[in-house]
């Protein structure tokens, strides 16, 4: 099968799509995207890379940070992590609150907001700079050393992040944060902030296809944990719509507000498609589409 | 790689685990079941099968009956099953009736109690005898025409049915059930009570491995709603601890009090490990293990 | 003061707002009544009465009857029933479920229906026939033999009754009904239908401003066990507007949706008031105005 | 009935109590209190003030704050304070934050933290400096020049107050909080952190007994308003038992954890008595058993 058809292919049968859905508008940074943007890459486990369209225009990351955060905490930390943080999906959004007081201030998973500032908290006191050591990493594995955080989106999401406090103070309360509130809130929107293009984050994802291996061949993690985080984002990547992510698409995903989504076949590649536009639960609409068409076309989910 | 020699590795590997936890209390003819039991099998595509320990000694299946339902109305119905049951993870236990108060009586998902009392009740309208049409299709696939419901469990259910009658009165107050109430409690209860082995089961499951077809080679589902009912399965299977399961295990399954778990290897072959001791969540601890110690040593998990 | 005076200065005030707000819909029975319906009556302690408008014409009492049950269950039984039912206010309806699961099965307060199948369940235990009981004590208290059940709205509750039925088997789940619970909601339908006039009621809640002398001069309650009927209406009697009724009202009651509400002004006399137009909360808005304006112009409020 | 002696007998009464329940720990400042410390005062419409035991004794007012906090807003908003704060008491511990993520950052009513916030933001933006604008008014209705904050209970406050932030930012991001979270929450603690007697509170809320008539004759209140005051603190003036103190007391009351209460015999007089042990949902054990053998001996419950 050759890529570039399929891709191509792909392109074609969600045009119609692409524009559809309500670009991010909590921050002005993100509300600005042109809506009618779309790009995919494919990059295999040898680190060739094809894509289509926008593929090469940088966007911001926004919660595919997480699944980078996730994977470096437990490169160095192994299972602890999980004591401070569960593994299963959250149910829906009203949840995400009640379920921290229910749960004693512990996240279910590591996808969702508050467990992913547990996941920052820890990556910070393990490297002394959370969202530097996510940078460093993201630039290696993507051979692209021009990777930079875009400081206007990070103090935006810091101007509007009275919500991601609440949660931190939240977590504080229980004694689930090691750093202070205020630091552990500022590496988070770092993180967030970064921006890369889907042929960066689908070379940066590689780990993911390759059980674990870096690009430069080194490990990152063991085969058995970079089957977990395959299963954490499979269960728990697409906000409140993993479980129809998985009906329709069938793959580890990891999508974020700024309309990009990674997505992981593993052992062969790792995809990441991106368009502005959102459904109603956050996942780009068009990027869902390609994705599913793409497991249809050629059969390989991992179902 | 010989099936027998892995299932021989499996069951030495967690005999340890064999005895642990706890057997199903909540009616009798549960409680009364030998927790020392162990068996796995086997089915490949092809439909061979091959067992270990009390692999041939029929357990009450209860909740994995859910799976083989959702399947058939799928089959007749097609999508339209998604205007009355999500497929989204359940969170937590605490969520099940809030949830269902908060979503207007629509259930998460179909492997829920709620789901599947609404999956048991379309079954039932689309056949007109929900529990005799399961019961005929688990003995056409498993090829074994002995199979049976067993009568003392099925009204040892319903003795101790007045959580489930809640739900279902609770839907019913939405509109969401079209049987009387007592009516589909009956039949649900009646394909919980049906009596299966190990060898049974993983015939019986064949279709969700072989992308849809049934034992006779005849279709039941497409193969994007056989890989559809698998993606319920992983996100959704194994209550509570679904993201838990993929995480360790890394395949479809669905589980029941009774002790048993299904799970699928797509395209290759479709498992079934049964003890009755249970985990804190109602999975069986040393069916887990033998499934986590089997995607370990064959490297098969879908991640 | 003359009473006559004051109720008819209410019943001038309150005009515009009669035949505001929705009839009850959710049985056919309530929903043919008049929406242009007012009475108003006022019982003072040595049982004279007085009214205005249509305060001799029966309604269907509704959740009125659970402040008579928990009287006639207090009297028996004393603090036990304490056990088996809170004495909080309730929250938000969006509580019931949730607030009974998070609870194990113990409803917050004996005026929401949970806690009133409770009541009515162990009014069943104590005198062997729940409904015939309180229809006795009611023809006594107000002199009127002729007071009856009306079988057409106990049929209709009966049929729209899952919503009960859900949360009558889901206290069964947790042990907190000793009766079957066909039988519980039977009783409870039958209490709900008996139809009585505001004269009628105005007389029957003597008890409550005679700090728990009957009619006849015979003790039902303490004086300290009639206080706490009054403090349990004050903090629960009108639904999710508890807080605003004693804000704007400043006195306990009890309202049902038929559109009556009883109101006691201890040591000093009982109003019933009654018109069908319900608010989002489900009580009167006329009789709510009433009061209102009642406790403003006497300066009666208890604060 | 001569005061003194009523108050001598519910000293000797609840002698029995005085030292049960637990010290309030989560700050280190109340922590320290003697847990052996019991007064009692009684203040009448006059101004004449009669006490028993430590009555004359500072501590520490936490949340009885909040009462003059509603009331000098109301004097100076009116009605409009309701559009940002309910006045429906809020169930259970369990609700506050599921409750503010369900009511879109609506606090269920001013006296619990969130409604508090809520009513402190407002009095900071009516006056500029919210907690200075408290401690004037309870210097003036006391008569007490020397009340005074204690800055270590406010900065210990302030060192645990992750909860109160979390609340804060999240109602913040709801858009109601008109200052900065941090202003907000150093007013709200510095409130909490005033040392008062049971002689000044009592007469300080000599004006929840006048109808709204401050110590020197001026209106603060209406006498509707006034009357709306008490009838919230009856339904939610002392945490998640409200019902019950309202069945065992029957009257208005404020509690704090620093072991105080004010209660409020409308027309009559202000009590304040105080204990420093807490029950389970942080009420004075031996002041509430004192206020409800008050009501039980002289029988000026409002019911």
């Amino acid at each position: 099968m050759h890529y570039q058809d399929v891709l191509d292919e792909v392109a074609a049968h969600v045009a119609p799509h692409i524009g559809r859905g309500q670009v991010a508008q909590y921050i002005p940074a993100l509300a600005a995207v042109d809506p009618d943007r779309f790009g995919i890459a494919l990059a295999d486990v040898d680190g060739n890379v094809t894509g289509v369209g926008d593929w090469e225009r940088p966007f911001s990351v926004q919660s595919i940070s997480k699944a980078f955060g996730l994977a470096l905490v437990l490169a160095q930390d192994g299972e602890k992590l999980w004591r401070r943080v569960g593994r299963e999906p959250s149910g829906n959004p009203f949840n995400s609150l009640v379920q921290l007081e229910h749960e004693n201030g512990i996240p279910r998973n590591p996808f969702i907001n508050a467990g992913a500032l547990v996941v920052t908290d820890r990556l910070h006191s393990l490297t002394g700079d959370a969202s530097t050591t996510m940078l460093d990493f993201l630039r290696a594995e993507s051979g692209n050393p021009d990777l930079a955080f875009d400081p206007v989106v990070a103090e935006s999401e810091s101007g509007h992040g009275d919500r991601n406090a609440a949660l931190a103070h939240f977590m504080a309360s229980y004694g689930n944060l090691d750093n202070p509130v205020p630091t552990v809130l500022e590496h988070y929107f770092w993180q967030c902030s970064i921006e890369m293009s889907c042929r960066d984050l689908a070379l940066a994802g590689g780990f993911l296809a390759r059980h674990g291996l870096r690009a430069d061949g080194s490990r990152l993690l063991s085969r058995r944990e970079a089957k977990r985080v395959n299963a954490v984002m499979l269960t728990c990547g697409t906000y409140d719509a993993a479980g129809d992510f998985a009906y329709r698409v069938g793959l580890p995903g990891k999508s974020g507000v700024g309309g990009g989504i990674i997505a992981v076949i593993p052992g062969r590649c790792t995809l990441c498609v991106w368009s502005p536009g959102l459904d109603a639960r956050g996942n780009s609409v068009a990027g869902v589409a390609a994705l599913d068409h793409f497991t249809t076309v050629t059969e390989w989910s991992v179902f």
